[in-house]
């Protein structure tokens, strides 16, 4: 039984059960772009992040940092973001409304111009094909380029900083003392989770597009003699990633993609494989995804190489995870701006480290992960959120049948004994289906119901979620039940 | 044997191996006030915020949610942060410095005035005591109030918004949503992690006092009427919990605070007692903790009923949780801004919930662990850091003797088959003894070591971080030794 929601399905079951709603939603003045995760939200996102941990960080042994998200202006000035990290967008001479120039010229004309083309091109679009305001018909001024980042002044003489518009710089600023302190050894992966910013001029689709959205970025650091030089390369070089360079995907083994050229060593293929194998326990559908390599106008400024993941949903493909060679772009500017030195021993080798990055955008994750495991069972009349069970934010259900003799008592006493070990939700009142539907819809794998025979001979029944089977068991098996809803594969 | 270690040997420990750091340190325009966490910080941080879980959100039933840090510019209207939340600076007429106006007359003259003090008692004591710019000596211009919210421009318009000082403010302004459709029954526990801001004009003491910092915030709706009945009451009553109201703090049982009339009543009682629970499970000397009553001045704008959880440390008492009995400040003020209905209904009564708040700093509680748990071991000429197993950022180390010998690619094979289930350290070089020691400081609370006899009958030697004792154990044992090593108590 396939998927058969929508984005308005997911949206729907968001807003109803917890997983995500917009931020301020009560006042007025509340901007669009930032939206909260619910109970349900986070207890999804935290699995997901620890399924990454298992599966990224400690399985290649890489490190973890946590940086401060409002960073000093030099940051921004040797990365390139002060100079290039800019929107172009056009004004309204008679209303004043302000619109991205791209979006607005492809909307209107279907021509496509990158965002990072010249200013000179839209404008030269928008005179050519008479584009006038969409709101009040009026004349643009001429494009503009607005810088997305978000300045903060820091203390009471307002020095210049900014929210940081993407995790990374942290990790390229922090490399020389991690490097050192942590005994590094090229290649080394270093990680971070947490949010960034950008001041988009139309964010849209709520977790899609945001001004304020959560990455996990990882920065490998190599030494460029070597990418063909992977011990670990054995362990993934059977998997399969679906590669697409031009107009549609093709699954091979990385194996076969480092052989045909496809991708351009084993070190770019490992990394690219390992992604696949996490994002396949995630509960995605695997056969929807590829890896999209880019074209020179499509990729970032700071990219050589470029592959971005893709995972097709009833909305489109959605780019999960931008893959990018940035080469030691990183590194030689911060070194060039800072004068530290950013080079490094790789055994007798002094090298300034390529890196390659694996940026993954959270959010869009979990919105593909709820459409890819909603589904309409028509059938039984319900909604059911088929997540992998060690990413439900409830585990186990536990109902009294009704509330009295003694039933809610003894489910009370049940949770007591399992609360801390999962998450569990207890539940004692409303019609006994309706309980196992709210828990279907929020993804809980089993339920747990107390009823009279349970005082009797100590057995509960055990529902579970993706096949309404229902057994007796005794209580005292209920521990290999929420080991087998928690256990990470 | 106790610790004997410092401040400065926690800040040496935390660069050094790992646990914080300076933000943007290459650059010279790095702010102050803004630290990264480093490996070994991220693992403390992150089992430290499992067992707050576990301790508080689980075990309380509570909801946990994570919203947007950028809130719109009602929400500080209405909980009163626009209007209230700023310090008082004084600025030199000669030199252009500014300093806070509390601080530095502390400093001259030892007197005390609360930074919430009218601005005519800063001026009166600057004039008084004759107190001049320590930089310069310059005359000061009259003190001012500095709002210490960052404020941020949403869109090519900058729509005025800000950084929240507190994470609260997002289960105050979501509790209509989240309170309906999470089924919420009073009395409901609603928390959040995560990043807040403050543009502190004297930012020091690397994680004591950041302009970048991550709270823990608890937020329980009650219906007011009901404070005395808490059916969890029995649970915690015999926990001794050290209220302060005087000179000294009084270890009691919170059955004896709330007789004795200390504590108001068996609600908040309830509350400081799981608190107290969970810091000792951290590791932190509970016998060096205290529940500060505030009085009028020192409470915070919005608190009826105030208690500090504060912890003694080398650098004196530390604040590392601020308990406020809120009533319905923040309800009612967002009713009133938004227009929106933020009553509900306990049973058949119709309630504007009050709040008793769990504010806890994570990162002073996380120096404070670490002040607690580490020590100057002289006599085996070693520094360690005897973390909790569950909270070591390192539940094991994994040593070849030698590299040669086939050692290297055993130690591989064991570090394989675990590194997913915990968090293991592989090292193959350097002296053992170093190696150990690194162990140590780090907290890995065992070191396993592969030599020539683990060919030969499949045994390693384990260290105990805290003895120093070693034994041989067979390699199919060590899974028990990691489950000892992570499961948390």
């Amino acid at each position: 039984m396939g998927s058969n929601m929508n984005y308005e399905s997911v949206m729907k079951l968001a807003l109803e059960r917890g997983f995500y709603f917009p931020s301020c939603e009560v006042y007025s003045d509340a901007q669009a772009g930032f939206w909260e995760y619910g109970p349900s939200g986070v207890g999804l996102k935290n699995k997901f992040l620890e399924l990454w941990r298992r599966e990224l960080i400690r399985r290649d042994g890489m490190l973890e940092i946590d940086g401060s998200q409002i960073m000093s202006k030099s940051v921004f000035e040797a990365s390139g973001h002060l100079g290039n990290f800019a929107d172009p967008i056009i004004r309204c001479t008679k209303c004043h409304s302000t619109f991205r120039a791209d979006r607005t010229i492809a909307e209107i004309t279907k021509i496509e111009i990158p965002e990072s083309a010249e200013l000179e091109e839209f404008d030269s679009a928008i005179s050519q094909n008479n584009i006038k305001c969409p709101k009040c018909k009026g004349d643009f001024e001429n494009t503009k380029n607005f810088n997305m980042m978000f300045r903060v002044g820091i203390g009471p003489e307002e020095e210049e900083a900014y929210l940081r518009p993407e995790t990374c710089q942290s990790i390229f600023v922090d490399f020389p003392r991690l490097f050192k302190t942590m005994r590094g050894k090229l290649p080394l992966g270093i990680a971070q989770v947490g949010k960034s910013f950008r001041n988009e001029i139309a964010p849209r689709q709520s977790l899609l597009r945001l001004r304020e959205f959560y990455q996990a970025e990882i920065e490998v650091f190599c030494n460029p003699a070597k990418l063909d030089e992977m011990d670990r390369f054995p362990e993934i070089q059977d998997t399969v990633i679906r590669v697409q360079t031009d107009s549609e995907p093709v699954p091979m083994t990385c194996k076969e993609a480092v052989k045909s050229g496809v991708i351009p060593n084993k070190f770019v293929a490992y990394y690219l494989g390992i992604l696949t194998e996490f994002y396949e326990k995630t509960g995605i559908d695997i056969t929807k995804s590829r890896f999209r390599k880019l074209g020179d106008k499509e990729k970032a400024f700071y990219a050589e190489v470029a592959f971005d993941f893709e995972v097709e949903t009833t909305i489109g493909w959605l780019e999960l995870v931008a893959c990018n060679y940035r080469s030691d772009y990183d590194l030689s500017n911060h070194a060039k701006k800072s004068n530290e030195k950013f080079e490094v021993m790789d055994n007798d080798e002094k090298v300034l480290p390529h890196v390659f990055e694996i940026s993954m955008g959270i959010d869009r994750s979990l919105y593909t992960i709820l459409e890819h495991s909603l589904r309409d069972d028509r059938e039984h009349d319900r909604i059911v959120l088929s997540l992998k069970p060690y990413l439900s934010p409830v585990n186990v259900g536990i109902l009294s049948l009704v509330k009295k003799d003694g039933l809610k008592e003894k489910a009370d006493e049940i949770f007591l004994n399992v609360k801390r070990k999962c998450d569990a939700f207890l539940d004692h009142s409303g019609a006994i289906g309706r309980r196992y539907r709210r828990l279907d819809e929020i993804g809980s794998p089993f339920a747990i119901t107390i009823d009279h025979q349970t005082l009797e001979d100590q057995t509960v029944t055990i529902r579970k979620r993706d096949s309404m089977e229902q057994s007796r068991i005794n209580i005292s098996d209920l521990d290999s039940v929420i080991s087998s809803s928690i256990s990470f594969p």
